[in-house]
């Protein structure tokens, strides 16, 4: 990908990355993105569900959303996604560090229209939270077709960042008697909790039961 | 707190709240935030850690990093922090929707620049990703202080957008045969990995034995 002045990891720039694989790899590990905007002259973040199909990023909202409106009339937005893998505990407080994954992306958002077109970007994003779940309920009406907007993002202005590894100490300090190292961290699913309101004796969906659950 | 008309949530209403017991609790439960900001007329999303104290967010990073830089000029910020606690599986897939915890900050950066109160609000940011972790290790010098640039953010303007329970689904669907519920969702820690350097027969942390680990 090409670097630009906006995607160029400036900070700790052994930490950028910018091949597509990379970046691809991580987006699909993940659903949850940031996206800033700026909203008569002052910034926006909004947490919101993601999914990616080839080099496009698809996000979705309420037809009546602030942030759904606003980007449909095609302004600017960046994107964060940040995968937290682990404390790094050093021996000093300065060399603290997180293991991350993150991706930022740079565009303008397109709004999508059609309704074939608008089907198939849902799908992506219900098949990146949950793969098989699609197939498995009642997919949107023209109704609720309507009143969703779905935007999507190319992946085209977009970097890495990523640290991995232990800590890395000053010299001096590793004769320290602290301990150091690598505390994981990751987003784990617990036992699926049945809606009160389940029908009798129905059976638990194949989408769940493949979610590996703790 | 006062609700202005950026921190009022618009999409469903009754999702935010407002008051500052429930806006530090939810802040309380993450060290991760996302801060958006305008840099030369576009925005930008960073992630970064977090701690609170009393009234304040404090973020810090290199003295030398371009949002550091900007934010210290006196503009204004959104902080989101987004906590998610669930996946709602509805039986169609209109209704679907994740649980969450997500708390709005906008708000103007102030640089904190006497050496003992950036020697406490990186505490409070230590204290918050890993609590008792400060005073196990080498704590910052002089020119580790200097490298490092603390911002603080009131906790003025804010508000926070909870989703809890079970999925709601139109009438009609809930005869259909698929199965509706929560899959909960949590970050979790793993199984500490002890640096490749670390002194031999080194205990492990307090502060680690402390963690809630899978």
């Amino acid at each position: 990908m090409k670097k630009t002045e906006r995607t160029r990891v400036k900070r700790v720039p052994k930490r950028g990355l910018y091949d597509r694989k990379t970046i691809n790899a991580i987006l699909d590990d993940h659903f949850l993105c940031h996206v800033g905007f700026v909203h008569e002259g002052y910034p926006v973040v909004i947490p919101t569900l993601y999914g990616r199909s080839e080099g496009n990023l698809y996000i979705h909202g309420a037809t009546s959303s602030r942030m759904l409106r606003s980007m449909q009339e095609g302004i600017e937005v960046s994107v964060n996604i940040t995968l937290l893998d682990g404390l790094v505990l050093a021996r000093s407080a300065f060399h603290h560090s997180m293991n991350y994954r993150s991706v930022v992306i740079f565009g303008t958002a397109k709004s999508i229209v059609g309704e074939e077109e608008k089907r198939q970007a849902l799908k992506v994003i219900s098949d990146q939270v949950l793969p098989g779940r699609w197939e498995e309920v009642r997919t949107p009406n023209k109704k609720e077709l309507k009143a969703t907007a779905v935007l999507s993002i190319p992946i085209e202005e977009a970097s890495a960042k990523v640290r991995t590894g232990p800590p890395v100490d000053e010299t001096e300090d590793y004769d320290l008697d602290v301990w150091a190292g690598i505390v994981p961290l990751q987003y784990a699913y617990g036992q699926p909790v049945y809606d009160p309101q389940l029908k009798q004796g129905q059976a638990l969906s194949k989408s769940v039961i493949n979610l590996p659950i703790l």
